[in-house]
């Protein structure tokens, strides 16, 4: 008798890690006449619920191993008032309720950089120093697949540019400081 | 009372990880004369010890958490004999007995570089593809204090190269194509 394997498939309730070509493609865009479907219903559900489990700010559809231009946003309070006051200041830290973009464009507002620390949920356990443009405005379908438009700067502005770029297979690992780049747990590692 | 903590201090018996700063100081070089004490001793046969258990194919002690010019090379006929036939002449793996260089100096043979998948014990579960110079000179102390060269090719070659620039505070994510860059373990993570 043969073991029945159990195998997962996308969308997963897991992020891909670095090494997976699904992170390292273009991903499709999606028929605004399909976003109402149940499977795209499905990918955006998905994110969701894995982004809240990751507790992570953003996450787009490669990463839950689907190749479609969707991401997912969300900045709580409580996320909020996890960081120290002068942090929220300095990095420009602003909660928003959830967004959903399917097909999203985005055009710089302000193209003067700022470099912060981030991380990626698809590399794991490390973070480096990236630098991002102060002010965007990201341009889409929300999850009803009606057209929405959203001018933001600071945090905020970094998450839709790093979520923007999974869709076009960039990772902030090709664009940071390679010197930043840590494994969060490094200290530990030492005792 | 207090709990008497236990603490290692180095040399270590692990290896540090990427975003420790002992990892990104230029080492110092080791006092000719303080090469056979207890100490530097101490170090190399620390340096080996942790090559060996790690299975990898050189190691530099900064590594271990030791900021001194100090590396450790060997590759084994067991090691060579894990790669498959067409692979040992395409990377130029040719086995080498084991090699300590105190205050080692490189200069280039060959500036042709070959670009192979190589990985760091210190960026432990990930690999990219890097260039290196197809062929190098090594020259510096052994473990004895005595002057020694070596000229050499293919893959020691480039292990020479990546262990001289952990002696630089360079690793090989400073220098390899970030589109290339993966957790060894991404595909079974997806099952
Ligand atoms: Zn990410
Ligand atoms: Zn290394």
């Amino acid at each position: 008798k043969r073991k029945v394997m159990k195998s997962s498939s996308p969308p997963y309730q897991h992020v891909c890690q670095v090494g997976d070509p699904v992170l390292r493609s273009k991903a499709s865009p999606v028929d605004p006449v399909e976003i109402c479907s149940p499977q795209v219903q499905k990918v955006i559900r998905t994110l969701i619920k894995v982004m809240r489990k990751l507790d992570c700010m953003g996450l787009s559809a490669p990463q839950i191993g689907v190749s479609l231009q969707v991401i997912a946003l969300e900045f709580t309070e409580r996320m909020l008032h996890e960081n120290p006051l002068n942090a929220r200041e300095i990095k420009g830290l602003a909660p928003f309720p959830l967004k959903i973009f399917v097909n999203p464009s985005v055009r710089i507002l302000d193209s003067r950089t700022a470099t912060f620390v981030e991380g990626c949920e698809s590399v794991s356990g490390f973070s480096a120093c990236v630098p991002r443009y102060h002010s965007v405005e990201i341009s889409g379908l929300n999850e009803r697949g009606e057209p929405v438009s959203w001018q933001t700067s600071g945090w905020p502005a970094r998450i839709i540019q790093h979520e923007m770029d999974h869709l076009n297979g960039v990772l902030y690992i090709d664009k940071m400081d390679s010197k930043t780049f840590a494994n969060v747990s490094w200290m530990e590692l030492n005792e």
